[in-house]
């Protein structure tokens, strides 16, 4: 069974992306066909969105999903009356909200992803120049700014969780990868040493982190079983003795190992 | 006039985050305090978050706004019990979805942003490579297998919307710096010229571009008004006589530059 998914939004739709999609996946036995429009703000573009709508049901004759973001009511009144199954993400709690709130809302377009306010985009901007200068063990200098210094083996999922963290939340996130020779001593590189409570352990099913190297390297003595096994033993005794808390991000998406370390490490988001 | 505000969430908490704040940003004269407690995923952490609720409750005698998305019937029943004014934002839409689908919920949790199915991980991760490998002009060799080029003075945004683009959509997204080199011959750098259906220009606003470079180096030639109003000129002269779309991101989020392009230039998402 196939069902079309329309998701569509005034700006950037990642609200009504994030949120269609969440519901979604609660229904696994069923094939959603998702078309993300963002960015219709205005009539005309409501009538020619509504048109394909419409187009779906008469080719069809099921009604489309379609989940909307839409400030403007002029906008959203002409995409409810196509033949589809609306879902109005926005609407639904704002009536509410301004009752709670004894406040009219402002029905401004495009504000939440869209304040480019300059203080925080420089602090984006400097988190992520600051990840982007301390990925993969560089500039081992400056770590007394960092708020995280991850480490791990090699292909654990060090940079693209820095970098996430950076441009999400503000986070100086740092990453030192546990190489061969660091792992032999079985103890902490010394330019960690001095940032000890800063450090942050990622570790790696085994079958995982090969998968990945293979994928990379293949048949190199990187990628191989014996060199992966030898590296994640070697990395989670480390992590044990020096008592520095780690989690296996094996089943984790980026987001999740970023979100739950944060928790976990309770770091502050700069904006 | 003060708020306090809990967002709530058995997973990421990125669902309700960005639904609870497009809300609010609605309501611009209220001053409100958020929190956001992610992975709430049992009863006894429910019970936690609960009475953190009724403890702001009982101190400010206004009840806390409590955006929720928890999959699990007994966390949400318990969250729903405090003194609150709670915004269910998924069991609101599952139950007329299981109607229109005629199917029922899985009810499980942390779908979201949790699936970590082996292809899209790689997909992210390659897109993220490319781009962290075609960052700043460097690695021109790799252009044709680009699925976007970028190309702008320095400071106009390109690397932090390529670095979106690419954990967001697994968009393959090069950048090249236009210098004052380049721009003094006003014609396309010569390794660009194959990959010209590529290529999409940002432009910025003088005072915007004047205040980053400032922060950045203060004093210099680089942030002197006259340079930064002679490049952004002569880079807008080269984009309108070589046809380049381009847009101006003064006022634009990193994620509104990305989504806003990834329309303009028709690239589709890999996953």
């Amino acid at each position: 069974m196939k069902r079309h998914v329309f998701i569509i939004s005034d700006g950037t739709g990642i609200t009504a992306e994030s949120l269609g999609n969440s519901l979604l996946t609660q229904f696994e036995g069923i094939d959603f066909e998702k078309q993300s429009i963002p960015y219709v703000d205005s009539i005309e573009k409501a009538e020619k969105v509504a048109e394909q709508i419409d187009n779906v049901f008469s080719k069809t004759q099921i009604k489309p999903l379609v989940f909307v973001t839409l400030v403007n009511p002029e906008i959203s009144t002409r995409i409810s009356e196509t033949n589809a199954c609306i879902f109005d993400l926005f609407s639904t709690f704002l009536a509410p909200l301004e009752k709670e709130l004894n406040a009219k809302s402002s029905y401004r377009i495009g504000r939440t992803h869209g304040v480019s306010d300059f203080q925080t985009y420089n602090q984006r901007i400097d988190a992520l120049n600051y990840t982007l200068g301390h990925d993969d063990g560089i500039a081992l200098g400056g770590y007394n700014k960092a708020d995280i210094i991850f480490i791990g083996v090699s292909r654990s999922g060090k940079t693209p969780s820095c970098l996430y963290m950076a441009l999400q939340f503000g986070v100086f996130a740092a990453n030192y990868p546990l190489t061969d020779d660091d792992l032999s001593y079985t103890e902490l590189p010394e330019s960690l040493r001095p940032y000890k409570d800063k450090l942050f352990g990622l570790s790696i099913d085994l079958e995982r982190l090969q998968a990945i190297r293979t994928e990379r390297k293949p048949n190199s003595r990187y990628a191989s079983r014996s060199q992966c096994q030898q590296e994640i033993s070697e990395v989670e005794v480390l992590f044990k003795k020096e008592k520095i808390p780690f989690i296996n991000a094996t089943r984790y998406s980026i987001e999740e190992i970023a979100t739950r370390i944060m928790a976990a490490a309770k770091i502050k988001r700069r904006f």
